[in-house]
C-alpha cells in the first residue's frame, strides 16, 4: 500500500528542482536498482509487485500494479521502482582521459555515453551546468546501471579548463582525423550540443580539433549523433592505448 | 486550410498499416521535406505555416500553426509537414559490404544506423522483417534525410543468406576482437535486437563472430547500445579500408 503523498513526492522527482530539493532520484526495473544498491547507493524506499527484491525489507513497500503504474515514469512499467539519495560526486581525477559535454540536452543521449564511458574505462565525466541532468528517469533509465560506476560532475566547463592546464580536445566536422591522432592519454575531450556543437567560449579553449572521416560517395550527410561520435572517439583510442 | 479527411490520413500514416495501405509516409521539417524533395522522393502533400517551401507550388497547402499542431507528430511541431510516397527499394549490391539488422525495435536507434550507413558510405541496409519500419516517423525524423541516401530492404535475412554464399559477421559479447579482424570488403555484418542479441537462426548461419572489447577495470557493463556498436565497427572497418 502506497500513500498519496509518498505517490506525490515520486512523480515530484521526475522534475530536477524536486529531486535537489530532496537529494532523492528514482530508478525503475529490478536490474537497475540492485545494480544501484549493490554499488553502496543509499535506498530510501523500494515499491514493488514482487515480495523480495535483491534482499531489501527495510524499505520495502509491496504494491498492486495499478498502483505501480501510478508511479511509474514508463508506459510499460517494470515490477519495481525506487528511491534512491543522490550522491556526492567524487574529487575529479585529472591524470587519465575524462569526457566533457558542453551542453547535451537529450537523456537517451546523456544515457548511452554514461554506458560508453563505462565500457571503454572512463571514470570521469564532467558536464556543463546546461547539460541534462543525470538522475532524469529518462538518463537513469538509458545508462542501465553504469551510473554507479562512472563519477560525473556538472561545472562550469571553462573554469575547469582554464584552472587544469590540460590538453583539450575537441570533435568538429573539420578537424584532423581521429584515426590519425596519437593514443590521447590524458586531458579533456569535449563534445558539443546535438544541434549546435561546441559552445563559442569553450571552442576557444581547444588545442586539438579532432574529426570523423566520412566516407559515403555523396558526402552528404550533415553529422552524427552525438553518443556515437563519443563511441567512435572512445573505441579508437582504446584500440590505440592496446596497439602500443 | 486543411480538411478533416486530410487530418485523418495524415494522422493514420503513424502505422504501418495505412503506410502500407496508402503506399505513403509522412516527413517533418523543412530541411529533410526539402532533401527527400532533393532526392527525387515523389511528395503527394505539404502543409506548411510558410507561403514557400524548398520552391514546391502545387502541392503546397498553407495552413495555421494549430492545424499544424492536429496533425504533427512532434510536441514542438516544425514548420510543416510532407506526405511522400513510398519507393520502391533498389536490387541490394552484394558485392559490398551490407548492414543487416536482425529484430531492431527502436525506432531512434535504426533512425541513427540509417544516418550511420550514410556517413560511412553503406549503400544497403537490409532488415529482418521484425524489425521497425523505416517510414515510422520517429525513424524518418531521426534519419535526418540520410533515408534518401541509403537503399533499406525488409527481407527474410536467413533466406538471404542462405541464397548468397557471401561471408557473414555477427556482433556478440564473445567473438573476436574488432580491432584484429582485417578489413572487411565484402559481406553481411549482423547486429542484432536490443534485448536478445541475434536470434538463434541466424546464428548459426554466421562464419565469423566479432566483439568490441571492453576497457572498463570492472568489466561490469552488460552491452552497449546497438546504434553505439554499429558505429564502431563501421569506424574501424573505414579506418582499416584507409590505412592499406
Amino acid at each position: 500500500m502506497i500513500s498519496n503523498s509518498q505517490i506525490k513526492i515520486i512523480k515530484s522527482l521526475r522534475q530536477k528542482k524536486f529531486r535537489v530539493l530532496h537529494n532523492q532520484f528514482i530508478a525503475e526495473g529490478d536490474k537497475t536498482i540492485i545494480e544501484l544498491i549493490k554499488s553502496n547507493y543509499k535506498l530510501c524506499n523500494l515499491f514493488s509487485v514482487n515480495p523480495k527484491v535483491g534482499g531489501v525489507t527495510n524499505e520495502l513497500t509491496q504494491i498492486t500494479p495499478i498502483e505501480l503504474k501510478k508511479i511509474s515514469n514508463l508506459s510499460n512499467p517494470k515490477d519495481s521502482i525506487a528511491v534512491f539519495e543522490i550522491p556526492q560526486a567524487n574529487i575529479i581525477d585529472y591524470s587519465s582521459v575524462i569526457i566533457g559535454l558542453d551542453n547535451i540536452s537529450d537523456p537517451g543521449n546523456l544515457g548511452t555515453i554514461i554506458r560508453l564511458c563505462d565500457w571503454f574505462g572512463i571514470q570521469d565525466l564532467i558536464c556543463s551546468l546546461d547539460t541534462v541532468d543525470c538522475y532524469n528517469p529518462k538518463v537513469v533509465q538509458a545508462s542501465m546501471g553504469s551510473l554507479s560506476r562512472v563519477n560525473i560532475s556538472y561545472i562550469n566547463l571553462e573554469s575547469v579548463i582554464k584552472n587544469n592546464k590540460l590538453p583539450v580536445y575537441g570533435t568538429y566536422m573539420d578537424g584532423e582525423s581521429v584515426y590519425k591522432k596519437a593514443l590521447i592519454e590524458k586531458g579533456i575531450i569535449l563534445f558539443g550540443n546535438e544541434a549546435n556543437g561546441i559552445s563559442l567560449e569553450l571552442s576557444k579553449c581547444i588545442n586539438h580539433k579532432i574529426s570523423i572521416p566520412r566516407f559515403g560517395d555523396l558526402q552528404k550527410t550533415e553529422s552524427l549523433n552525438v553518443a556515437n561520435t563519443v563511441a567512435i572517439v572512445l573505441s579508437d583510442n582504446s584500440r590505440k592505448s592496446i596497439e602500443r
